[in-house]
């Protein structure tokens, strides 16, 4: 990974402010692979008190997207055309985890993938699956 | 819509803090079909400002839950097994409204849809759809 | 419709093979709709005797297309990217429709929906619903 | 892997007309992973001569079923309720290959994944993703 890939990649990341709002934090970030960590805050809840589905969307699509953003020409972006999220636990534990990768690279689409974990005493549980894919757009 | 199915609703929904997180607002309910409206807040936004796809997902996955709910008996609830989000236009607007609707009824399974638009000066563009699946399970 | 559109839709039906050996037939094309038919042959089936979920999706998926592909300049094709497919009820009649439109057209991407019905002595059962992304190619 | 669950999927395969009608073989079962075979035969083609999605995802769909099959009580049988199939490659080779698993065992939902291999002189291409959801079923 070249600083400049990563630079971008954390401006990015700062100038979503939803990440802000959920408390994500860019965890990790190699060549075609990111890790997003965020806690299950008291605001992210859904009505049985485990985390709501749309901090595991939230979470792991800006993971898969910024996974496909490492193997992107600078001066591009992505954005999401389409996702989908297979829910496979219920989001409890300490925190989540989502780890984004690109399945297909490509000029035109990229199909990505995400797997969001939920970690507690270190035991991470897995807890969804997503696949979808991302379109490289003129910044 | 009983009364009490309405307030089933309203009771879960405040349990939702996801929901007050984003500002969500349950516009309305009738037999198979609830409406969530959001502001797009300065902490809701993706890297270019506009809706982060989280946002979207969120009040669409709870609208579309609560079409559900509706035709459900007592004491069930309902959980998300997959939910899949075409996205069609930026979330750009005053606010946001999701739809959800449901398109099969099942004892064990529950095929659920939302469309997702967002508001300017009052005229709607649709910015999202989705289709996915709920599961009713006891409470 | 122009008849030009009309054309260049039954030339590239003729040639995918596939509808053959499925018996499937286009049954109407119109601006952004197209419909196709196809019996439930003796050779389409699953392990009960309905119809197998490849039949309701090859049909589903060309009906989508096309149903885009009446949207396209002359001189280019469309191609499924990702589909998703919704089974509602078994696929269990005389035989099939699918109904493809257009959600969302795009110059880059186009969102199209198909519901695929059973037809059991003119009643129609709503088997499936599929949402996907096509997008242009040249030809 | 039992004598009697093989027996019960080669069984099961063997009244899927389609998979016959596509000339598929069942190619290797192991506890939660199946293997399906198919050549892109002249009826299987869509119009540009490689292999229609319909049979992608046809021989998809039947290997992630299968796969799950191996994991459920005998007396039941699976069926897909959900499928999303991203294509990555066009399905051109000597013939097709699906890789069926399950990602998440369930009593109540499986949820199973399939990837499908374009293979040409001995070298695969991945020309296919499938993730989805199966519901057990009583015979």
């Amino acid at each position: 990974m070249s600083a400049q890939i990563e630079n971008r990649i954390r401006d990015s990341f700062a100038r979503q402010s939803m990440m802000q709002t959920l408390g994500a934090t860019l965890a990790d970030i190699a060549k075609g692979k990111v890790e997003i960590t965020a806690p299950i805050l008291d605001g992210s809840r859904q009505q049985q008190g485990v985390a709501h589905a749309g901090l595991t969307f939230a979470i792991g699509d800006s993971a898969a997207g910024y996974s496909a953003l490492t193997l992107i020409p600078e001066g591009m972006e992505v954005m999401t055309t389409e996702m989908k999220i297979n829910l496979l636990a219920p989001g409890a534990g300490d925190h989540l985890v989502a780890r984004g990768r690109v399945i297909k690279p490509g000029r035109r689409l990229m199909v990505v993938q995400s797997d969001i974990f939920a970690v507690t005493d270190g035991a991470e549980r897995h807890i969804a699956m997503m696949v979808g894919t991302m379109i490289p757009v003129d910044l």
